[in-house]
């Protein structure tokens, strides 16, 4: 399962608005048959890839998938019959079908004498790379991940607005990867006009990347000027006038965008924390001390510290000089199924 | 070696002036036959320790020791002479003595025939239980230690001033782990004020420790209250009006401090930060967001990024929730040979 969890991140921000599934096929002996990962829309699901590897050395064996096989038929055909299909015996689930759309899968597979098992290590599932697919399942809007680099004292900038370079070169590295794999990254006006970021995906040879997110600015008032570097020709820009970060994102969600990367400054950053829109937050702190500048976030509307906006720390790592600290924001976030489905 | 800096790390505050200095006596046969660390100033030092443990087994054997035995009768006897007397064979030691007063005990042994090996595992040594002290010798004042708690977003308290607590009860336990390691803890009279600490050092049943810190507020304008609680009976205070931090380290530093842990607030920091008075930082991050309030450190006189005081990470730790980052401000300290020593 933790190879099939592998397969999966490794397609993150190239499936959307399908999940990033990973398969693993064994034949009917436990060797490696065949595996696979969720080809981008139109292609084929990751348990097709797998069966297809796998050929006649499927027959008898076993499917390890970090999501249920779906049912149904959208642009690609049911997989739970594609496993049948193979002669695939046994079928172990991290993450059952969430949706009304796709469910049915285990059921189908069942009632045709495959041993199905679901809910294996389904946490580790669910917090890897299914959290977005699985966020937009549930809200109908897309994942939120913040990435802020700070200052130990918490300063995005000097107070002579100078920001280049906060973090170092692994750190801002790290970020292009970190963009890779979303489907948008986001940034607001002030951003764009402070700093000019091109927002694309860098390679670390300084080149572009083939698939590059979306890029969005927010710029209610139009102060973006036409010589923008997000808005030269090595990505697709969206320049969007939504009132605010819920209207910004249901913009997005239409556009199949299910993972967004929120780079924007203190304002923006506070907009969305405000509305709890923040899924997942990657903080790089340089260590450096400033004494005064933009700090992390703009006004939360929160005076006491009883009020404070509290996350926990998924892990901590160091970036070169620097430190990374993924977290999560401390909230309840509806689960269950729903009629949204994928295709 | 690793076993004489732990001795020495495990009497870090209790041995000021004199360093904390740790030692093993092995046999002559390679077996471990005594240890030591430096006793309170007055007591006997860490060399002799150990070879009165060790006795007789100390003839032909071998003493490693964190720092040079010293050569001159201070409040006890040179620890070059106990060695010789004991029939010691050989010396190893990591930090050669650094002062003009107390050198002359490697000279010593070797005159007698003992075998002396310097510098082994120096570095290690330095950056341990012997840092404060060796800042006392190269610079004639106390090893600074700032200790802050604040949130991800750089807060040390919210808007209303509410700051307790930011981090939890791991972390603020560490804290007084960290103060009993010092000889003194600092503050200034806006926290005194604000948050009427009693600065002692409790164990984790919440019961006052037999050894406390002398408690420092600096207080140039006579502002704090009989009735604080920094002023109880628990542990020695003195209030400072001192000047500024230069000025408050000359008075500590003839008290015989010789590491002062600074756990004042922005203002107070800042002030240290700016005269290059910090040697270490401990910074406990909490996972929450303010968005407002009282910044983790004052004003600088920094305004563009690449003037930024810039600090190096010494570790990374989880405390329960909390992130506790080790630093040492990046400047050159000079080091070196002075008249100054130990007794």
């Amino acid at each position: 399962m933790a190879r099939a969890r592998d397969l999966g991140a490794g397609v993150l921000g190239t499936t959307s608005p399908n999940p990033p599934v990973g398969a693993v096929v064994l034949a009917a002996d436990g060797t490696p048959a065949g595996e696979g990962a969720t080809a981008p829309p139109g292609g084929p699901h990751a348990e097709v890839v797998a069966l297809a590897q796998a050929g006649e050395r499927a027959r008898g064996g076993t499917a390890v998938v970090t999501l249920e096989p779906c049912a149904h038929t959208g642009r690609t055909g049911p997989c739970a019959d594609a496993l049948l299909a193979a002669g695939i015996a046994r079928v172990v689930v991290a993450v059952p079908e969430p949706t009304e759309l796709a469910v049915g899968g285990a059921e189908r597979l069942r009632a045709a004498g495959v041993d199905v098992e679901l809910g294996v290590e389904q946490a580790e599932a669910e917090d890897g790379a299914l959290a977005a697919w699985l966020t937009g399942v549930r809200h109908r809007r897309p994942h939120v991940v913040w990435k802020v680099a700070g200052t130990l004292d918490g300063r995005v900038a000097a107070a002579d607005g100078s920001s280049r370079w906060v973090t170092g070169a692994e750190a801002r590295a790290a970020v292009h990867r970190l963009r890779a794999t979303c489907d948008a990254v986001l940034v607001g006006s002030g951003t764009a006009l402070a700093d000019d970021p091109q927002l694309t995906v860098r390679g670390p040879d300084g080149t572009d990347a083939d698939r590059q997110p979306l890029r969005v600015v927010l710029d209610r008032r139009g102060r973006l000027p036409a010589t923008a570097r997000v808005l030269d020709a090595a990505a697709p820009t969206l320049v969007s006038a939504a009132p605010g970060p819920r209207e910004l994102l249901a913009q997005l969600w239409e556009r199949d965008v299910r993972r967004v990367l929120l780079e924007g400054g203190p304002t923006l950053a506070a907009a969305f924390l405000r509305d709890g829109l923040v899924d997942e937050a990657v903080v790089h702190l340089a260590p450096k001390l400033l004494g005064s500048g933009a700090p992390l976030v703009g006004d939360l509307g929160i005076s006491a510290i009883v009020d404070a906006l509290t996350l926990t720390v998924v892990d901590v790592t160091r970036l070169g000089g620097d430190v990374a600290i993924r977290l999560r924001p401390n909230r309840h976030t509806g689960a269950g199924r729903t009629a949204h489905g994928r295709s």
